[in-house]
């Protein structure tokens, strides 16, 4: 059997609250993961998609965040009302939700102006 | 900037010692993750290469696993000695670590022949 058509990694990680960055922890990165996995099954995709909670992506400030694989989405801000759009158009349909879409010049950059950065974003409601 | 280059999940998680599955956490997940980490800075790939932790792949009978995205490239079986190896030819040279992959008939299947299927190899070493 080939691997998984697309594999979910959503930061689950904890820091101590004292922390500036924050992290998806305290935004309920857990339950939005738990959420999406029941979500899943539900939708018959057990088996072609997998969601694994992950370690701390580096993108605290965009929290809760996830990351589709082999794709290379980034997905930032997610909320649980997010998720059956994710599934819907992401990963039964092949089209990002471009609106929760993290920009490439707010991965992985300390220059992110979530992070007081400078760099300009062409990103709507964020 | 760009997203990572390459993004490397380690599964690190433990189930019940009685899980007749195992799990990697016991058989050094954790230990090969933080190794995997400090080697690939060491080789200058912060920011360029991310290793993670992560939940259970569903692998458990080929751990430790890890996977490398976007390539989609699957490792089972991985030892703290293969990390330099793993490090050296895949994430700076872009060639798999052939010895170490699973391959299709392993991943995301209950009849691997390590969970005791019939699916023939092609598996010299493992």
């Amino acid at each position: 059997m080939a691997p998984y058509r697309r594999h979910v990694f959503v930061c689950t990680n904890q820091r101590d609250p004292s922390h500036p960055r924050g992290c998806c922890a305290d935004k309920d990165g857990a339950n939005i993961r738990e959420a999406m996995k029941a979500a899943m099954e539900q939708a018959g995709l057990s088996g072609t998609v997998r969601v694994n909670k992950s370690g701390c992506l580096d993108q605290c400030e965009h929290g809760v965040t996830m990351v589709v694989y082999p794709d290379g989405v980034w997905y930032g801000f997610v909320k649980l009302a997010d998720i059956e759009e994710i599934i819907r158009s992401h990963l039964i349909d092949g089209e990002p939700v471009e609106r929760l879409r993290l920009p490439d010049a707010c991965v992985n950059t300390s220059r992110c102006p979530h992070r007081g950065g400078t760099v300009q974003l062409g990103l709507g409601g964020l």
